[in-house]
């Protein structure tokens, strides 16, 4: 591959917070042309109303794009929507359920007047008929109705989110996914699709382990903590280190004997009560133990030496300012140090999505609000500078 | 779209566990004819060595595949493997960093063999040069390295994982959205590529939020349990239901204003602790008191109702008997009710990726291992009988 993928394909970015300007961030990282289409006050993670820490995500998820404003709520912008329509090949969404076709440019409009358009959006239940197609969903959310809250907290507490937002991130991902695969069809057909991404959906896989633990049960296990849903793995757990913790995990025999060496301890190895894995697993508090002694008196990076030497599976356990200074992740150029107005330097991630020919994509500023409105609607629509003049008096750009 | 739009494309599936199998079972329920590649004595998965919670997992991640057995570590199953890739439009795996190339079937060789194959690959730290490039790396650990566990976790309490494996399925995810990039990048050029997965890379975007209130407090936040990461939005937690829990988030004025509403609590809407965003944040404790007062005499379908009636984002923490009965789950063709030999009827998920025009794609039975082999090699390499028993004898296939 010696250029980058999606090359040539122009995308209007109705996304907003995470899920959608994340898939619009893969899409311009893999060559797309992808305009932003913001309110004339910019989307919801822009500012206004949020926090002060929405700044970094939108600088991040923004990268790469240019930005136009429409009030989608004007008649004038819905015919600027339908002509850029004619013009592109992708338009994605995330709003609301129904918001888009409210203002009449929903789908099935916006495919008739292109019939080789994708057309894309993700929600919290999806667009097809359900009992909850009409919900707000937040990432927050989604990992209560989803279940993964009931199985993520303490042994013995509430159920408990994890602080990731990781459906709002693995639905862009499958919206992503969705899209290439209707460009991909599209070329033998040229035809295009309208696609449909539910985050529930995408979430529910992510239960794999749990329910496996489940079907075998016949109910649900109690809460675990950082251990096996099933406690039916031993050693795996979060250990304490003299300057934090580690994670370590063994899910094969010959790891368990490594990790024996690595501890030099040969004892355990001959131990009855370690002597499997379901041993290990019935007599998991001494296994904790055992570990943990020997952990809670070294260094993290120490930890982790000794144990990737011996091929056991560790990781020290990474707080926030650990992974921006990443060394692995600045080696791949995953991370990018980079000038942010309000915060100095920043570190700013690169799309995972790699081909070993050609270098990732530099990263470009998150655009102003409405830099490019009349720039795009010039080039693609031809507008003159009287008409962006009018539409801008008319508050419809 | 009126056709699954991977048809036509095939793929030689050596994923194992979840990451790669997941990729596998996006690729053939969009159409794609799946191969999966497995040892004479099967993947991790598939039973040996793991706990009888692993028929789940692998039942759901191999459906629509077929099955051929080779023993990579012999030079006939290596020839046959380099027949293959001849034939096949994608080979795709997630063995330790450097397992293929070991054998001699890496990418580089592959892609010599035939010039328009997409090799993907997925490894906890991807392939590129850098320190971690040969660590070993499950979802647990992925967790701990990329930062993911320092943020989860109660107040005061210590780092903890998220029960959903979901660093393995985003990079899966990932994983297909590389391959089939690569995939509409060939119709251009013709030329294959490498496309080269690190879980690391893939987990870091879904920090955003906690990344935002870093970069604002220069310093890394306390963890906060179900709180907002930067204790900036209220309310925003899990609060009792009298048959649960249920969550409950207002990222807007409206949202609130909705939610006393909803609450039937007109002084709340005129309390000055309770007045804007910030006033709340301020005075959380309280919103949480006021919320959880509200909805712990209710059970969890009445509040999702009354919520829902009122424009305000909640959901039910739902456990994994409700998401495996979810109507809506029902309704979308998310979740197929199918007979499983050890554990009865169990509930698989199809595919997140969905389009309007065409209904996701029936379930078939994950394959028996080496179900497909013969027919495979015969049909692909035009390998007869005899070669075939020679090649069972000498324990290649």
């Amino acid at each position: 591959m010696q250029s980058f993928p999606l090359e040539g394909i122009t995308v209007l970015d109705f996304g907003q917070v995470y899920n959608g300007p994340y898939c619009g961030f893969l899409l311009a990282q893999a060559g797309a042309r992808v305009i932003k289409v913001e309110s004339l006050i910019g989307e919801t993670l822009r500012g206004r109303g949020m926090a002060a820490s929405s700044a970094y995500p939108f600088a991040s998820l923004n990268a790469n794009k240019e930005s136009i404003t429409l009030n989608i709520k004007s008649a004038q912008a819905q015919q600027l929507i339908k002509d850029l329509a004619a013009q592109v090949d992708v338009v994605l969404e995330n709003f609301a359920p129904g918001t888009m076709a409210r203002y009449g440019i929903g789908a099935d409009v916006l495919r008739a007047i292109n019939p080789a358009l994708i057309y894309a959006s993700s929600t919290g239940y999806g667009n097809a008929p359900g009992p909850y197609r009409d919900f707000l969903g937040m990432d927050f959310t989604l990992q209560a109705m989803a279940g993964v809250m009931s199985i993520t907290g303490e042994e013995g507490g509430p159920p408990l989110k994890t602080a990731a937002a990781f459906a709002d991130f693995l639905a862009g991902t499958h919206l992503y996914a969705g899209i290439v695969s209707a460009l991909f069809g599209r070329e033998k057909t040229g035809e295009g699709a309208t696609v449909d991404i539910s985050m529930q959906d995408c979430v529910v896989p992510t239960l794999s382990t749990a329910l496996g633990s489940y079907y075998v049960a016949g109910e649900q296990q109690p809460r675990a903590g950082n251990r096996h849903p099933g406690k039916a793995l031993a050693p795996y757990n979060v250990y304490p280190a003299a300057d934090g913790y580690v994670a370590i995990i063994c899910i094969r025999e010959g790891h368990w004997r490594n990790l024996c060496t690595a501890m030099d301890n040969t004892e355990a190895r001959s131990d009855p009560r370690f002597a499997t894995m379901a041993d290990r697993s019935a007599n998991m508090d001494d296994v904790d133990e055992l570990v943990g002694s020997w952990t809670q008196g070294r260094s993290r990076a120490e930890i982790l030496q000794i144990t990737q030497q011996h091929g056991v599976i560790c990781s020290p356990v990474n707080d926030l300012a650990d992974v921006l200074d990443d060394p692995h992740l600045a080696a791949r150029g995953t991370l990018e140090k980079r000038r942010h107005a309000a915060f100095g330097e920043i570190s700013q991630f690169r799309t995972p999505l790699r081909f070993t020919d050609i270098e990732p994509m530099a990263l470009r500023d998150a655009p102003a609000l409405g830099e490019a409105t009349d720039t795009v609607l010039q080039e693609l629509l031809g507008l003159d500078e009287d008409t962006l003049a009018a539409l801008h008096r008319a508050e419809a750009i």
